[in-house]
């Protein structure tokens, strides 16, 4: 089965608004087992509207389209795909009704503009719009099927559902099965340089996906049933792991935040942070979610003087190495677990740039320290990228010492 | 001038990710006065590749791509193209160096898959990478100047800027000037409404992009030459400006930490936080820019031990009114102030949910304190939206209480 993504709206081709139904709809259809061939994004513009159908009408079996079957002057795809057929535009009496109630209950009159949304290419199905007044519709277009949808999300989504997902449904196809490992700590070449010889071995397909400065690495099997696709997913992903080690610490919804909360949960443990450089980006990825049962709080230390009085930092260690140095990190960590009286602390220090690089100490160098019940351990880095990249390596890696050290939730 | 944008990623038409590059791009095109015709996204299949180019440089006189010029197995686009042309793929040796260079920089060795990135089709104009291994590359396709670019936004919108944009431009075409009011404070459609009629009266196109939790306002005109579409927006900006006041807080790339940043170090003042609902963003904001000079530091106290081991909040004062309170946010607020030794301080203190809502105290129930060399100011405030939309209303409407206190920077 091929399946073809159609957009229509002008805002879209002129960037104004992000693709997100397409986005959507291919992920809908992926999730079927099956493979969406092609998107298009075409304006609100007959001509246009009507080359594109007839092409995909062509090429595709299913083509799913949103977009212009709004009230206003520029929603043209009703007429467009009555042009295409050479069919007249007829008014669907029991849509019309909907649409004048559905106004009316919003205390308006009915409009000519409106009520134009009740007209269909002749032999069109309509599709019912629970959410608004625009109703979708479906025609036969050469040997595709095309639904006609709203471009607003929230009136798109539901017809989908409704309404067009249980048609593709039915048309048997291959069965695909994903599974998505989670890594952080080595780059996308060299994973991929890793797992060398897997996707022939398995007759699997391994893709990647930065998520910076994660990599996602994706395993897909395509199968002739969903079980043994499956099968063949589990069997290379445990072949992937073999090879990837401890770079991998999850799978699909994990993320490196909600992995280190849940091993501190499970072992009653709490945390506090130092930050210097990071300048509260660990704290805040930390608590983007629910975290009041394992983490106390931090203190950016943005200045000396504050590493001093809320840390206690000394100011003999600040004068001999540095605020980016292997002591004052270690001190911050310490500082941080005795005096929000944490288990855990992570401390980080570090030159995130443009500016503030020395002779001896670059752009990127970062120091980190995990203050832990019996010791401090601190590790030293040179991460490369700007400012921004710098500080997300940065609060990623003090993370992902801590999962290292925490040891593994199984 | 017909533009063409493709999009190439199994990603992408998985609807794994949304497709902001084509929304970027397709943005910069409007904006030099050329409308995109047409926008596709296709899968990483060598084949299909071949076929769109072909259509595309039949139809198209500009196709701007991106995607695919990776370095992992699933990046085609180059060989992609080299079959469309029927040439060869051939080793550019400057980019192999660049690579190279760029790779050991990053402590790693030379991979067979980072080289390959330095092969092109044969007769490619090499599109320089300043922000990653993967050059892009320009070919002629039929009648298109068809251009290739990385999927990494970070890289590809860089290399647009620097070596596509240059070329498009030199096209001439209808004059379109814009400006961006960036604003904050108030809905989308009660900024539209207050903008009515503006349209009209000057001829220009008056937009909306909502940036959570900003909104943006675009001012465009259209006109016979740059002076006079210049004249237009600037003619209608002034009343833009005059009709939202101090919504306005400034244009195109001004962003609201930065401007509070300007202000403050215009002004010599030095600053430091108090979080606990927030839990870092808002100094993470502040400090994903170089803030050394105003910024000092900040205190997530999520405990209340925090509160008030570090921020000197009364256990009284938590027992009595709660740490969502007034009363506690002016504490945490004069405790940052002394306790940093900063000229402002600003405290947050909420319920951001999923949980913690009480009776008297709803989700999204916040309280803001400022704390100023003479006086400390609180507000409270319930914020609608999810965990993270709280979290982003709370820190944004802070910042903006600073702003509107320390007076226009004019």
């Amino acid at each position: 089965m091929r399946v073809a993504v159609l957009s229509i709206g002008t805002e879209l081709t002129r960037g104004e608004i992000h693709n997100t139904n397409a986005s959507w709809l291919s992920e809908q259809v992926t999730q079927l087992g099956v493979e969406v061939a092609c998107g298009e994004t075409i304006p609100d513009d007959v001509a246009v509207i009507v080359a594109s159908l007839r092409r995909l009408g062509t090429d595709y079996d299913v083509i799913l389209t949103t977009g212009g079957l709004g009230p206003t002057t520029d929603d043209l795809t009703a007429a467009s795909v009555a042009d295409c057929l050479g069919v007249p535009l007829v008014r669907d009496v029991a849509s019309h009704e909907h649409i004048k109630a559905l106004v009316e209950r919003r205390g308006r009159a009915l409009t000519a503009s409106n009520a134009k949304q009740a007209d269909f290419p002749a032999g069109a199905n309509v599709l019912a719009n629970s959410q608004g007044t625009a109703p979708g519709f479906q025609v036969r277009i050469g040997r595709a099927d095309a639904y006609f949808m709203p471009g607003v999300p929230g009136e798109m989504k539901p017809m989908f559902t409704q309404h067009v997902l249980p048609q593709l449904a039915k048309i048997p196809s291959d069965c695909t099965s994903v599974l998505r490992l989670k890594t952080f700590g080595a780059s996308e070449s060299s994973i991929n340089d890793s797992l060398a010889g897997i996707e022939q071995q398995h007759s699997v397909v391994i893709g990647y996906r930065v998520q910076f400065p994660e990599i996602e690495v994706k395993v897909l099997a395509c199968r002739d049933n969903r079980a043994e696709a499956d099968a063949a997913v589990l069997n290379s992903a445990l072949v992937v792991r073999e090879r990837l080690g401890n770079l991998v610490y999850g799978e699909d919804v994990d993320s490196l935040p909600r992995v280190v909360a849940q091993r501190l949960r499970a072992l009653g443990r709490s945390l506090s942070l130092a930050e210097s450089c990071t300048g509260g980006l660990l704290s805040d990825l930390l608590t983007a979610e629910p975290a009041s049962d394992y983490f106390l709080g931090a203190v950016v230390c943005y200045s000396n003087t504050v590493k001093q009085s809320l840390l206690g930092v000394s100011a003999e260690t600040l004068a001999t190495h540095g605020a980016v140095s292997e002591a004052t990190v270690r001190e911050m960590a310490r500082g941080a677990q005795l005096g929000l009286g944490s288990d855990y602390a992570l401390a980080i220090s570090g030159i995130a740039g443009p500016t503030g690089a020395t002779a001896d100490k670059p752009l990127g160098r970062v120091h980190i320290a995990l203050a832990m019940p019996d010791q401090v351990l601190t590790e030293e880095f040179t991460f490369y990228g700007n400012r921004r990249q710098v500080q997300q390596r940065a609060a990623y890696t003090a993370l992902n010492l801590l999962r290292l050290q925490l040891g593994p939730s199984a």
